[in-house]
């Protein structure tokens, strides 16, 4: 089950010169997703440092889950006695899973990929393993995420230094193309009640994405993504994908963005279309003490502030940043620059944890600040607000 | 300031035989402590791995820190610039902190004891300092937490293998009762508005503990410890010791276990006599993946977990087991054995993050049925279905 609703498009204005922007209503088997939106990454059943109720409370609406590592540990049996995974972690609104191919693909040396699909070495415990297409959608059946991902090849940018030429990239498309065909026929044949997308893939091509998205188009799938980005190329190539693909996409399905990126990328992917976005970037720079704030990032595990008794971000209303009124009237939380750093230095548990909750909530933030800047019909001036903010510097 | 109140005692009825364990209440710069307490260990500024606000809703009235490590990190100018702990690590109720001297003790070939005190090389940069009664107080004023600790001399249970003498346990007392006078002069020198405490040793050693007593109570501090237990001593004679001192305190006056223990360390020290608790045991059992339960221990890490829908524990209330109502009506948390065990296999942050919400919630509440069955007359009643229920298993 999938409906989604173009609420608005930033159409030219006073305030806006229009853009492929859309504010959007995503509908799914387990509640509702406003877009423009950010999902925060759940590996293993977990997004890392997090407790579910603070997700809830910093606005996230759906979470991701990856196929491979939840097929590895806690394994099947156990996802399917839990009826999937929302009941396993305890999250009651929609999630999204991967394929697995992207993290199978990583392997490298311990993987074999023919046309049937990729054989494997369990990481785990050396077991040998297949992955296909239908294994990825029975897997992803069981674990009953809101939102399937076809099993795709990740065409590389390079390998060891060659760089994928045309006729690779070409051969691997027309290849996941293949896979999104067995993908879809096997999601039917489970009757898996949930939407499978497909995955536009060509690398730097812009001529073999148009053929990619051509033909996925074709199979009609209820939402694409955009797959094969943000895979070690420089900025310049992700931002012409970005500019090729997302708004040629049919404008009446949604379209995700896989593995992007930074807050820059973001505003930039609405501003091609994009209606969802994933990426680690925001869990996994808090535990290295990098912080996105509305004036610049910051290094927290820097010298000067040691003693700055002021939040990470003096407009972020998040925990860490503002605190939470409490049912006695006093605040809990609010912390300031000198106490995190303190925690980073002595590498305490609550130094990620707290960073963990600006940042997802620095995320979730800026989309919602998007998706309101879309609904005013003030995407433009927002984009040149957020600009300079970000410029100005901590 | 402090004042203490004794609300009840448990006197013999037809549920108690009766014992010296009583109810009272703590009234400290920073609020009100309900005791029985237990007080969670917050060594550098946070109880590891949770959240201040968790530790409200949990219940705890009354935390730790740690005088040595707050001293090196983030060290005294900072603290002075925040006000004192407080204000640095954003928890609003009492503050105890311990004096700094097992510390500095347990860094062993890296410091010389002497009358006038410990000289140490900083485990963090190997700059020399000095720790003294004086500069203990100094520090604590710093902290500004509700109860300070005198600085006393921890009489080691052995040494490679010697058992300390009756002699060495003398000498060591002495010099700890000569500590006590130059902190409590220090404390009154610095004008520190909050409470001090003496600390009772005398080793394995029950006239030598009658001796260190005596001359404490006519030193007349508003609170006592009885320290130098749990330092590595058989359970016997740990017990040997709680038997002795705690009641011959003066009963209208707060006295604090140091170091202690299991669950049932803590009902037998209830049972003693004892108003006060702390451990670092829920917190870093919690880590390791040893978790308490109403009805015995257990290992989240053990495979039996590993399809188990269950809670840690039915009949515990906390987030981990229980969850709790969300402003929306729905319930977060509430996670299941087979989750948490999974969540330790694969070393994932959240796991000890809930496990010690759970430890805790379980000291917390332990002591909080403590103070129930003192105020219901039911203390002996409740220690026999306490021992059995905790005998069942899990």
């Amino acid at each position: 089950m999938l409906t989604f609703e173009v609420l608005t498009t930033d159409a030219p204005s006073a305030t806006s010169s229009g853009s492929h922007a859309r504010r959007g209503r995503l509908t799914l088997n387990h509640g509702v997703v406003q877009t423009p939106i950010f999902m925060p990454v759940g590996t293993y059943g977990t997004v890392k440092g997090v407790m579910p109720r603070s997700l809830e409370e910093m606005g996230a609406q759906i979470i991701l889950g990856n196929t491979f590592h939840l097929w590895m540990r806690p394994s099947l049996d156990v996802m399917q006695s839990f009826g999937g995974l929302h009941g396993f972690e305890r999250w009651n609104k929609p999630i999204l899973t991967d394929s697995g191919g992207f993290q199978v693909w990583s392997l490298g040396a311990m993987r074999k990929i023919t046309e049937e699909g990729v054989h494997f070495a369990s990481p785990v415990n050396g077991d040998k393993l297949f992955m296909s297409p239908e294994v990825s959608m029975q897997i992803q059946t069981v674990l009953n995420s809101d939102i399937v991902m076809q099993l795709d090849e990740c065409t590389p940018y390079e390998t060891n230094g060659h760089l994928t030429t045309e006729a690779e990239a070409r051969h691997s498309m027309a290849m996941s193309l293949r896979w999104a065909k067995r993908s879809q026929d096997e999601f039917s044949r489970l009757e898996n009640p949930n939407a499978l997308f497909g995955i536009v893939q060509g690398g730097m091509f812009e001529h073999l994405r148009q053929e990619s998205l051509d033909a996925l188009v074709a199979m009609n799938f209820p939402g694409y993504a955009v797959g094969g980005v943000s895979v070690g190329e420089p900025k310049e190539e992700m931002r012409r994908i970005m500019a090729h693909s997302p708004h040629r996409l049919p404008a009446h399905k949604p379209r995700y963005l896989m593995g992007v990126g930074t807050p820059e990328d973001l505003v930039e992917g609405v501003t091609q279309g994009v209606d969802m976005f994933d990426c680690v970037m925001p869990t996994r720079n808090a535990r290295n003490g990098t912080l996105f704030t509305r004036f610049g990032d910051l290094k927290i595990r820097n010298a000067r502030h040691k003693s700055d008794h002021g939040p990470l971000d003096p407009t972020c209303t998040c925990y860490t940043c503002q605190g939470h009124m409490q049912a006695d009237g006093t605040v809990s939380g609010g912390f300031s620059r000198a106490y995190l750093h303190h925690l980073d230095r002595c590498g305490e548990m609550l130094g990620p944890m707290l960073t963990t909750i600006h940042n997802l909530h620095y995320y979730l933030n800026l989309m919602r600040e998007v998706r309101e800047a879309l609904e005013a019909g003030q995407f433009g001036a927002f984009r040149q607000q957020f600009a300079a903010d970000r410029a100005r510097g901590v």
